[in-house]
């Protein structure tokens, strides 16, 4: 039986760069009643199942595709979580 | 000073939900030669930063916003992490 490399990829805004769409939850959110929301910010977490690869070779593979798909490396970060 | 609790929301799909997206950008990485990537799936990360309440305050008041706003009861889980 194959083993499976299973991943996580989470990309979020670097920091200091506007989040348009978590500042339209945060407001939503203080006009419901939960004033105490100050900041809200929305990442992705993309997971992967790997199959015939290494968890280095998944590493590499996840950089990547984080790289040249996932993130937007002006705007964005992303890190790699492997188990 | 007032101390602020730092939170994040983890919003997956329940296992056995499909998910277009990920299919989607599964099928994309296979034909661009990712052929070992076999399943990917994709959730969202919203950090929260709460002023004013308890740690014990903000994980309730979380559950409510992830319960009414955030997920979809139906197809989604959450899970709170509180710093």
């Amino acid at each position: 039986m194959e083993e499976l490399v299973k991943a996580t990829v989470i990309v979020e805004l670097k920091d200091g760069v506007l989040d348009p769409q978590g500042q339209a939850i945060q407001q939503l959110l203080v006009q419901r009643g939960y004033s105490q929301i100050e900041q809200v910010r929305v990442g992705k977490k993309v997971e992967f199942e790997l199959s015939g690869v290494s968890v280095e070779q998944g590493r590499t593979m996840l950089a990547e595709v984080a790289d040249k798909l996932l993130a937007n490396p002006i705007i964005e970060q992303y890190r790699i979580e492997l188990e």
